[in-house]
């Protein structure tokens, strides 16, 4: 094998390129790989596999009964105190429940729905009290719970929810009510059918005796929903079934309403604000906004784990569509042989970038669950490391779950006719993940989060620096700032900026091509918006939403940039130089179908000349080529087994119908019974 | 109101602008109104609206149901011979079946399996005897039957079906044998259930005694499958269920195999290729590559008909997540009331250009309607015609499916978690829709055909034109000549071809931008290729597959251009001006979204200067702002009442919730039982 140095001549590149599948593996399965192996043994058995068509309301059942089985004969309990039978492990805990994604979506939520949210909220919005009372029933499943927090008429903007929860001091008591239709709890799991308890978020109202009733704002209460042996809902509670959905239909969403319903004072999960018996409200945190936004903060982990979740079925999907295309042949193009589909150029430039998209947002999921197991553990909770967990997920979740909606289509289109069948997964993938694009925080107002807070950090860093090379200095803190991309270099200042198409490959180069980007786009924004502070109201707001669309696309170039550094410390984190190699063509890949897909910006900024913008769909025509060989390997690597994919069309039927039918053919020659084509016959 | 003029003042612009709805909905009805509105009628009624999650059998059921009933009391036999009770009206009565998607996408597709293509082919693929014997019964459904031409092996490469036809001059029969697993008929729809005779595509074999065995290439048969009374698989037939699908699960999709099962000799359909009784081969048309073309080509009324369903689905999704997104608020920016969401410019940005696009298609189908009435009547009936409408409905199928994909997509996020309920209807929708960009011609693989179509026009060009101005005259030539082109002007000649901001808005300006990409794609597509005929045919297939990705995105840029084009003459045949002002906004939309889509081109290739490239975005901000009061009626203007929609997000319900949400809180101001608010308490 051939040495690699830093630019070896093209040949000795793809001399020395191969790719060492079980070492990747083992890289891609990353901090958390034996809890994730583990967990894909678990759900590669058939007890846990999807059964794609099954009625809705025998999915639900058996989703719940797979939730149980979970709980008893498997480690799915890490997140929780120790002393309470968990591990105090929140990363390796969401590593884990990442994974059930490959037997059946629906379990992966519907365990994000018991253990992530509506016991997470009890153990993080809780204390003590509620840790020993509701905790172990929450975790072992004994009472199935609804995470009560969306409503009918708001989703995004929880601080509006009409809910109320207003303390009696009479009785100690809080009175939890629907004041109107569109303050029903909607699309809770748990909530049509197994919930027999759930975490209410309600406006909390009270008053010490003589003083004004005051809303304290959002905070959560513990209620019981139904009567565990009857199923039957509790007085003044009801509800109604969610029905069927896009997808994710074992999981029994639905409706709540309350009318006034009492709930024990000591019922308040009261880590963050408290009611005293006789009705005085106390919080740790002074600002009602911050104490908001530090409630709904303990929640990132629902993003934390869509974001791998969703990685991990663009792996499956690609894993299957791949391996379909390299084995799959239509229309000869020259030669006895039809053409095999991943062969031809389009169908490579269809699946490779999703490819490395994968990678991209493989890498950069690991780099978040690692960040939000610092702030968990502890090690990191600081406000700041709280802040940054939080844009980071913000950021990553939208790319990873969209890239995944994207993914799963192109390799649907991709397999045809095929592709269309239940039975080769990826309709029911699509379905499934569909939803993630718009819970658990809606992308589009996740991205606005994510541009606010560059924007912010913006405006933080001009006051810092002053004058001078201000706005430069500025748009580097505004991106460097956020976890992942700290380690980064400064950027060397490159006159007029445009690049010769060589350099292209060159990671400085590429990196430079995402960074200014972003940087520009914020620097941009924010003077554009610089006027708004003096505006009435009303004019900054039409001056903002003037701008929105800006500030989201500059978030998703944030995200973008995130995880291609993500992606390139991967690489260098690859110790094998053939592996090494072919990562860095699909880096590469990944960086350069990014400046593709902007080259617009770059044109108009100067960044790139028209010259060079030619040369970079050729040089990523030249990536796909080199990196056709290694396409199987790059998805085997993903780790999947025929446990997992479970589509007919990527387990080699392919092949061997293929097989057969040259056989048949060639036994015809053989036996001269083969009829003339009539064009030969003239 | 003010008089419009060709460039009138903005204020008088916007004063002016209004949308007779009634008008343009007439418009949007276009050449067959009165069967589009009576094919609604039929489909608005609770017997053919579609019930999502019904078990796949019983929707497969009430699917066949449906059919009789359509049969029985409608109007659906247009396209059939007058003499055996149809119209021979080929345009009305596609008309009317794109129309059905409104009740149940099943039930189009059913249908279309039916009459458009299992009739279809008895009539268009036989002759009298044909007629008078299967196509009765075909009709009627007494017969529902299969067209059976795609095998597991091969889809969009029919010629190299395994299945074979063998003449056996003994019995005047033909063998219709199944040699191999992958020569399995697949994916067909009446195969798995309903299905008691199909029309079996296979490679006829015969000899004369004495001759060679030859064979002739892919022909059609009439086979009896089932035995109507028992539902059994006649002897030598078999097959199997392909189970659950993505969606159009009302439709019963199957394989089939053959076992030397025999046929009258006459269950050849011979329009275009007969045998003798001593199996003596003639065809009036003497080229097999011809005549295996001309019969594949009276199946493009299957692309025809998608292409209008597709839109029709794209325009169903769009009055839903448009009437939402004009009720629904989140989020307060500014004054007492939440932000209606089609206020927000990134929901404008997400929703108007596909409504723009949605136009744009209409538009473009109602012109490709026409164009198949004109082939499929006789009038226009010359192979020229033929070829032209081959191509164009190659190029607007793709556009319209992936169109309707992006477009029922985005309304589903769109609507949030509302819409990721089955009960509004955008993901069955999307999951009905899915197959249509794969299935009858994969987009991908007709996208090729339309630009090999355009390199042959502009190669015929080249030599017609002889030096001079060759390679612009030709360019023109290789985009003009396909119907929907024909009409337009020759463009001027524009020097260094940069624009200022003001003429984007400008009709000719948006022409020879969408023009010159086209011409200046396929003429650089034709200088990279030259060489291709002096190469060896393995170094020919690589060159032409190095460019493979060129050339669709030319066959895009050729789709969009037609779009766009039909547009403008649907906004020039508008009589009302305040209608005439809307839609021209809506075309300007359409042509800059494009442009702004491929600003990257337009830079590289001189067209606009990065200053003026700038201005596109803005400009499209603004044009957003314009339409966003006009949203509604745009949509409503598609003519769909609540009986189509079904969608409880679109009924007003969301509307009336924020009415009582309010009147709550005004309530409890009067009553003064309105609690302070935290921040107001201190």
């Amino acid at each position: 094998m051939t040495t690699t140095t830093d630019r070896p001549a093209v040949a000795d590149e793809h001399a020395d390129a191969h790719v060492d599948v079980a070492a990747l593996t083992e890289q891609l399965l990353g901090q958390y790989a034996d809890l994730r192996r583990e967990a894909r043994a678990v759900v590669g058995t058939p007890e846990f596999q999807k059964i794609e068509g099954l009625a809705m309301a025998e999915h639900r059942e058996r989703i719940l009964h797979q939730l149980r089985e979970l709980v008893a004969h498997h480690d799915v309990l890490r997140a929780f105190p120790t002393r309470l039978g968990g591990a105090d492990d929140h990363g390796g805990s969401l590593a884990r429940f990442e994974e059930l994604v490959a037997g059946d979506p629906s379990l992966q939520i519907k365990a994000g729905v018991q253990w992530g949210l509506f016991a997470s909220a009890i153990l993080h919005l809780g204390t003590e009290h509620h840790h020993d009372t509701f905790l172990p029933a929450a975790m072992s499943i004994e009472v199935p719970g609804a995470f009560a927090m969306t409503e009918t008429g708001h989703g995004s903007d929880v601080s509006a929810i009409g809910t109320t929860a207003e303390y009696d001091r009479e009785t100690q008591e809080f009175v939890v009510h629907t004041p109107f239709r569109a303050a029903w709890k909607d699309y809770l799991g748990n909530a049509a059918l197994h919930g027999t308890a759930a975490v209410v978020f309600a406006q909390l109202v009270t008053a010490p005796e003589g003083a004004p009733r005051v809303n304290h704002g959002v905070h959560a209460f513990y209620v019981p929903l139904r009567d565990p042996a009857t199923g039957e809902f509790l007085p003044g509670v009801g509800g109604e079934d969610d029905g069927l959905k896009g997808g994710l239909n074992g999981i029994d969403n639905g409706r709540l309403h309350f009318d006034h319903v009492r709930v024990p004072r000591t019922n308040l999960l009261n880590r963050y604000g408290d009611v005293a018996p006789d009705g005085t409200y106390s919080s740790p945190i002074a600002s009602p906004g911050r104490r908001f936004f530090t409630m709904l903060g303990t929640l990132v982990q629902g993003r934390v784990s869509l974001d791998g979740a969703a990685v991990n079925a663009s792996k499956l999907a690609l894993a299957i569509a791949v391996t379909y295309a390299g084995q799959r042949r239509q229309f000869v193009a020259e030669g006895p042989d039809e053409t095999v589909l991943l062969d031809y150029q389009r169908h490579q430039r269809r699946l490779l970038p999703l490819v490395a998209e994968a990678y991209a947002a493989t890498f950069a999921h690991e780099e978040l669950l690692a960040a939000f197991d610092e702030v968990f553990s502890g090690r990191g909770d600081t406000p700041e490391g709280r802040e940054d967990l939080e844009t980071l997920a913000a950021a990553l979740k939208p790319a990873s779950t969209w890239g995944a909606m994207r993914t799963i289509q192109e390799c649907r289109e991709a397999c045809g006719g095929a592709g269309y069948l239940a039975e080769n997964r990826l309709v029911g993938l699509h379905q499934d993940l569909d939803v993630y694009v718009t819970f658990e925080g809606d992308n589009t107002v996740l991205h606005q989060l994510v541009g606010k807070r560059l924007l912010t950090e913006y405006g933080r860093a001009l006051k810092a620096g002053g004058a001078g090379d201000v706005a430069r200095a500025a748009a580097e803190r505004a991106v460097h700032r956020t976890p992942l991309i700290r380690a980064v270099q400064t950027i060397s200042d490159v006159g007029d900026a445009r690049r010769s198409a060589g350099q292209l490959r060159d990671e400085e180069t590429q990196r430079e091509l995402l960074t200014d980007r972003v940087e520009v786009m914020v620097a941009e924004l924010a003077m554009a918006l610089r006027t708004a502070s003096k505006l009435s109201p009303a004019e900054a707001a039409a001056l903002v939403n003037a701008h929105q669309h800006e500030l989201i696309e500059a978030a998703r170039a944030h995200a973008e940039r995130v995880q291609w550094e993500a992606f390139t410390r991967g690489v260098h984190a690859t110790t094998d130089p053939g592996t090494k190699r072919v990562l860095t063509w699909l880096r590469d890949l990944f960086g350069l179908a990014l400046v593709e897909q902007h080259l617009a910006w770059y044109l108009v900024n100067g960044r790139l000349s028209a010259g060079r913008a030619r040369t970079v769909s050729s040089y990523l025509d030249r990536l796909l080529v080199r990196l056709r060989p290694h396409a199987q390997d790059l998805v085997d690597a993903f780790g999947y087994g025929p446990e997992h994919l479970r589509a007919p069309i990527a387990s080699g039927d392919e092949a061997a119908r293929q097989d057969e039918a040259r056989a048949h053919f060639r036994a015809q020659r053989v036996a001269g019974r083969e009829p003339v084509p009539e064009k030969h016959a003239r």
